[in-house]
């Protein structure tokens, strides 16, 4: 059976040592509770949890998945206790406001436990997720009075709550969508429409769920400047409790590929009553506040996927016995070696590996930026928040394809046996594969990074991350050690530079070069970060090794993974060099009447 | 709903004006039948018989999958009922020896037919795929009887067969395998073991099955040298039809990611009557036969899996209304314009196109090796078998690898939706997912085309198909039109012998090089090979163009797609030429214990 062990050591190595959170914390007003020991305490409990109660729910999610009856949505097996014990240890409230019932504590620690508990179980994550992004734009957009009625029932968990913003005809084109919102005479307004995709829409865990809905007025421009926020609950909220039901509700549940614990609903509103989020027709802008915790709670699942599917294939490249070594036998006594004797398994493994701890440490990079962004001073504030808006696209696209990619190698790992339910690692693959998908694609992240950031900018975006990396070379170029990990490091972050001055002056003449390059320069820009976090974390185990360490076996496995990095995974920017410039005619000349079959 | 179109102008492109099947088929003796007309109505009627019977019957074979039932195992609704129908049209006799009541057509042929059923339906497909593997064994290596009793049922369908080999400790390490066979007076031997993954191995679609089973005898000598084939029928013949219930049955059904409707199967054997077949302790030498063609019938299934999603995504692309061009609205009437209209989209067609219809080339290609091998002189027999050793093991694991891209792709056009079941988009990933495995995982392809094939010859093996790709760049050094796909391709096929000798080089110092090389190697030696094949059918698209023609559209897409794929898709090589270089020490520098977590 599979399973999961949270990566404790791991987190720490990557918040404490490498990302110094002692010193962010301290940095920060409102943080001064987030001591080490605290946070220590906090991810123990939250590994516990993890690895305990959710954990063994992932099977048992994904083979019985969500069951609909005539509105109702039952959930699996277990799913609906694990998250009275959730709401019982005080989860939901981690990261929020204390004055609607939050502990206070900065976001970057939310996302460590968000972390923990999507790796054991993300069907189960995404309720309490969604949740999340409801509070987020509630906190930052809601009334004082929308906030006491909604957001305190949230934050305590008592109830749930869902984003919905896609329509049967419109995905990525919200400018499109039809829900209707008339306003009535008592203020609120008669929300009409279908919607769907909505995660967690439905679902027996919660007494209450409350729908963040984007919905047109009457007198709306057309397109995304007609577009307004909603908050529609499921039952109305009445005295300290749940009142009439609202007249909206789940027409069916999808039949989906995976993470088939979690209800993705088709949501029927039929004149429901929905009150007005943020000013009118600016629910698009609302919403960005949401899609940003989205897409960096995207960019976990491609983490969670590697890290899982390390793990069990880690535990089966050891035990099981299959074939020699080409240098000989290394278990002579046994039948055979164990696997992971082999170069092609433990390329697998360290792939997996690779993209994981590095993927920790971008995301972990972006969760302290989200601090930043929410408590520094303003100039801290906007140097943070343009960093993480050229980030975020990155870590969403570019981990979600490298977990989607870790996951298939940790079937390939079992061979046969990975094509099998019982092992959980096609699960694990069917369970990544919708991340590259919701929240904004691949595509559209790579558009939204070259396009809307970076040249938008005139590179200014860019250059924000360049200096970044620049500095940290500089300060090791004495370095030898580093040496090995500084100079392609330093090549790769002037070629970036280069590569965009050249799509650039291309796109002043032709904008579908923008999008020709976007793909392979959002990777590009991924293996090239990533490659910046795997130097700086080279840089402090060799320091600890260095200094003498009782973990000498943690620290050096931390430097023989780096150079595994810049040796087998580095090399890959070569081919998207040549494609993000090899221009946009040989994608465009097909007419489109040539297409066919 | 997913659905399929036979590409027959693609299909007799490939066969008639790139590999001039009809000179092909008049230099073998005992093709004199496949005229270009037969062959034409030949493949009429199989694309009929895959797109109308097969291909509805696909999304049918995933949602109900198989039902065991004590022993019995149905098939889904309508799996039975194509394949009377199947037997009827006399499909299983095609490329089978009319001595046993077969048609006589040369294995390419077949190879057409496999490739449009496994496309309308793989999970169908192999019920006879499978027969197919059987009856080649069997009309190798069985006796004039054992041909007699067995392959006669076979060839006319009546009974389908099966392929034995793996076990529950072992799948690519056969020599540990331990399913015995104990010798009887009467001259059968008596079977004892379990098999697990065994392929159709029970099910509701012929009076019988006939299990080709590897078991040891014994006194058999320890690993790979002590293996011997058996014939095990599910029903013990009698007269003309079928006598007492042998000692073999299903166990269990796996529960598998994909390829639901095929029935995988643990098969217990309890002393179930055997016959061996070929000499004793040479059952892996007789084994192989059925493994080319299984590694290349799987081959197969990367292009079927590349072509239903190219065929889907496409239908998908020129319908779905979202956002608009960047270059400015090409739809301005509708809503939004057609998806492909972006380069994004654009890029994942072609993508599918490109490996689909190269992926095309290079099997026919391989099939008409088969025909030769089987069929020619001595000489050119044995010219053909090297040049078939050294390519198959690319087409297995290079085609299923772009080919589970390509089924990736595919889902990825659809957006959300390619996660919802009823699109057929996600169930072409899943069912693509197990074609890296089985047959030999792609690291076990890679071993056998590098280390096997290519370092045990000296090279040889290499240079029987870069002369082939010398020849054609020779000969078009003065098109001044092909100069785009000469160049390139004339430098990749003069590094892929540098390459090769490098890493020959090192390999001799430490054969873990071979391993650390080998998945790159494979995957640069696919690349290349199709860039080959492409720069073949761009040469004969821009032929006709230039002779004039009333089918410009179609050899024009033909060019574009041929540039598409050398400026897009073969600069991928460069990273795997400095990974394949970067030697073993990156990966076996890590102590096993240092591979925690």
């Amino acid at each position: 059976m599979p399973d999961y062990k949270a990566p404790l050591r791991d987190i720490q190595f990557v918040m404490n040592e490498v990302l110094e959170s002692d010193k962010h914390y301290a940095s920060l007003p409102g943080c001064e509770d987030a001591t080490p020991d605290m946070i220590s305490a906090i991810l123990e409990e939250g590994a516990k949890f993890s690895e305990r109660v959710l954990a063994p729910l992932n099977q048992v999610g994904d083979r019985e998945g969500c069951q609909f009856n005539d509105g109702e949505v039952t959930t699996p097996t277990g799913f609906k206790e694990a998250y009275q014990q959730y709401v019982e240890g005080g989860w939901p409230s981690l990261a929020h406001d204390p004055a609607h019932g939050g502990q206070g504590l900065p976001e970057s620690i939310g996302t460590v436990i968000s972390e923990m508990v999507g790796t054991a179980n993300w069907s189960w994550g995404m309720y309490p997720g969604l949740s999340h992004g409801a509070m987020n734009t509630l906190s930052e957009h809601g009334t004082d009075e929308q906030k006491h009625t909604y957001l305190t029932k949230l934050v305590s968990g008592e109830w749930t709550g869902t984003m919905c913003l896609t329509e049967p005809h419109c995905g990525t084109d919200l400018g499109m969508l039809r829900t209707k919102a008339e306003p009535q005479a008592d203020g609120s307004y008669k929300i009409t429409g279908t919607k769907i995709f909505i995660s967690a829409g439905e679902h027996d865990m919660a007494d209450n769920i409350i729908h963040i809905v984007l919905a047109r007025l009457p007198d709306a421009p057309a397109g995304t400047k007609g577009i307004s926020l909603f908050i529609v609950p499921k039952f109305m909220p009445e005295g300290d409790g749940i009142g009439a039901r609202n007249g909206v509700a789940c027409g069916s549940l999808e039949h989906k590929m995976g993470i088939h614990g979690n209800a993705t609903c088709v949501m029927n509103f039929d004149a429901a009553t929905g009150y007005l989020i943020g000013p009118p027709n600016k629910g698009l802008n609302c919403m960005f506040t949401f899609m940003n915790t989205a897409r960096l709670g995207t960019a976990l699942q491609g983490l969670a996927h590697a890290e899982w599917g390390f793990q069990n294939s880690l535990v089966y490249a050891k035990e099981r016995l299959q074939m020699r070594s080409l240098t000989g036998p290394k278990n002579p006594e046994g039948a055979a070696d164990p696997i992971i004797v082999h170069p092609a398994v433990r390329n697998m493994l360290l792939t997996q590996k690779a993209f994981a701890e590095g993927g920790r440490a971008l995301i972990y990079f972006c969760a302290q930026l989200v601090d930043k962004v929410k408590l520094a001073s303003d100039e801290e504030k906007a140097e943070a928040d343009a960093l993480l808006a050229f980030l975020t696209p990155i870590a969403k696209a570019f981990l979600t394809e490298v977990g989607f990619e870790s996951a298939n190698h940790g079937v390939q790992v079992f061979g046969g046996h990975g094509f099998i339910a019982e092992w959980g690692m096609e699960q694990n693959v069917r369970d990544a594969r919708i991340s590259m998908l919701y929240e904004g694609t691949t595509q559209i992240q790579a558009l939204d990074l070259l396009g809307r950031k970076v040249l938008m900018s005139q590179g200014e975006s860019l250059k924000g991350f360049t200096k970044i990396v620049h500095k940290f070379c500089k300060a090791h170029a004495e370095d030898e050690q580093m040496k090995p990990f500084i100079e392609p490091l330093a090549k790769l972050n002037q070629e970036w530079g280069e590569l965009t001055m050249k799509i650039g002056m291309k796109a002043m003449q032709d904008r579908e070069e923008v999008g020709a390059a976007a793909v392979d320069y959002l990777m590009y820009s991924g293996y090239v970060s990533l490659a910046y976090f795997w130097a700086r974390m080279a840089a402090k185990a060799q320091n600890a090794v260095a200094a003498g360490t009782d973990e000498e076996a943690f620290y050096k496995a931390k430097v023989t993974t780096a150079n595994f990095y810049f040796q087998r995974i580095l090399p890959r920017t070569r081919g998207h060099v040549e494609i993000m410039q090899s221009g946009a005619a040989n994608l465009m000349d097909m007419d489109v009447e040539h297409f066919v079959f």
